[in-house]
């Protein structure tokens, strides 16, 4: 890991985030870190730290159930497309079903309107189509 | 059930949302419909058919997981206390334990800032004490 | 009118603003105005100047029609609860019926999502049994 | 109109809905039906329904308003844009005038603050300057 | 302090973080973490850590400029009043003066509409005189 | 000035915001003003008259502050990210660092969520990239 990022390695909550990061988003969590070295590198660490050495790590829920709550929440919110699709891949990551996924987004809906649910679907089918691609290469 | 709510009961999407309705919010959901007979009869008519009778009622996704993903996109958008609180009940009567619910309003933290995750607790605090109170009496 | 709202009222825009706020809110603009005065009267003076002086002043869209975008964006913002009741009583002081005034409130349901439309509609029921107390003591 | 978008034609909210869409939103609004069509049908379908079928159906509204009401809603949202050009479109197809639409989107400035109106009114530049290039070709 | 908020008092965030917290808003930040002890606990303790121990202890930017940063966002969100109030207590005690408040809630009308804004300043009202009730009863 | 944009040139509200307009966003600010010219040169005309003639001339707070307010409340937002940008640019023009900037926009992972402070950190980038390419060419 670069160093630049994780100055104190031997930090429990960072090393935690940082498993935590790489077991839910995998790659595309890495680049969003790693994007963040030159401009802001103490709020690259905040991010591991926090969201996923605190909360993503808490035992009392599950990733599928935690993935399924950031996904709804985004496309309600409607203004973080690039985290919604990150979150998207989290959550085919850690076991949500495609359909699973769709679901959630069409259901948004009837909370944040009809508008915020087809922006959410139209992320979905960016991450489909990501995925797809990048099955289609190995 | 209040003819004037249900002008048309052989309404198969009408019937199966009502039958919904009833599973997940109880009372509590047939009240909010009961507050709209005098003002919007015909609102508390799509409230029933659309987001219970076409959304609720799909088996794609299972009702926990729904209403996770409902309490998390309403503490993220911070407007709509009244709705957050029926929620809560909702996730609470399908399954989802008082410690779960905690962990996705908690989780709304990270998407939504602090304000919006406090503000969700408040509400579940509220909705915890309704219930305590109502067991009480039973 | 208080002299501290106004220091100078040979001002165009603001007379011309102060004129457009009777008709379109009666009494209940000028509370607004006033609850302002103690604590930034100049506020108060931008309040009258620039949406009503400037904006609501323009010939091009129709009072009505004016009305109608505000409550649906109130509605649709949900986060502005005593405004939308401020602009509810000014869209049926400027023409709107009640019943074209649910039917924005209801429409909000598929731009902003049904809590958000519920609470909209809540607030016109108060702005409607406010109108009917009024009417009752005349 | 493509059959897995419509497994049932005689559905007659669905057949209204339908109508309804092509009155306003002409070609626009039935390209964003059939982009749905592989990633979620169902949702499409659910679209064309409720709010066209169930909403923009109701009389007690005239088109005019209901589109003046949307534009103002999604230029408010601010995060929208998408949808936001679609029902300039619309508010154009039904009869208001371009003057009109930028005066709904100004009025914004006061609502939800002078960077949601300038968002909007660079979407009604790239709506009209759309429905010029298309006049061109004609 | 109470044990059960901070169950391990030798962490340096947290004990940072409590030094800011009570720094910043004295006993009415403290108020809110013991509002939390019932329901969930562990938050309080991440509010005290990442926000205050964190964010706050940062030298890089002044604790003026950050309450003003706050009031800023937390007006033009205008769905957190409470917290809203919590701010602009904290502006003061860390060096602003009532009118450099009032202009930083006013300056909002540009950039979230004038409800935000008159939202925010009826917010600041309630904070004001709940100063001057505290200040007369010294 | 192009005489379009200013019609009356005399009249002092719109000087006095063209002069600080021109202070703290420099040419970004007069490139906005003329990009309206075609579609809504009133508007360009309130732009000016209001936020800078109005409420950016005030006295009572200092240009650093105002910026830091609105890079703080946009970012929160998340949903105008051409403004943010701009007034990136502003704040840096009247005296704020980089390093002050970027605290700015992370302390608003506290209150407005990790995507919202993400957002404006890419947008902080680009417009430091801005800037570095314009000094390159001087």
């Amino acid at each position: 890991m670069n160093q630049s990022i994780a100055p104190n390695r031997e930090n429990e909550r960072f090393q935690r985030g940082w498993d935590k990061l790489r077991e839910i988003d995998g790659e595309a969590g890495e680049r969003v870190v790693e994007a963040l070295a030159d401009i802001a590198p103490d709020f690259a660490r905040y991010l591991i730290e926090f969201p996923f050495g605190d909360i993503y790590s808490r035992p009392q829920l599950d990733l599928k159930s935690r993935e399924i709550a950031v996904v709804a929440a985004l496309t309600a919110l409607g203004n973080a497309a690039p985290q919604l699709k990150v979150h998207i891949h989290g959550a085919l990551n850690v076991g949500c079903s495609r359909e699973e996924v769709i679901e959630v987004v069409m259901q948004m809906a009837v909370y944040a309107g009809f508008p915020a649910a087809l922006n959410g679907l139209f992320a979905a089918r960016e991450v489909f189509a990501e995925r797809d691609a990048a099955e289609a290469v190995e």
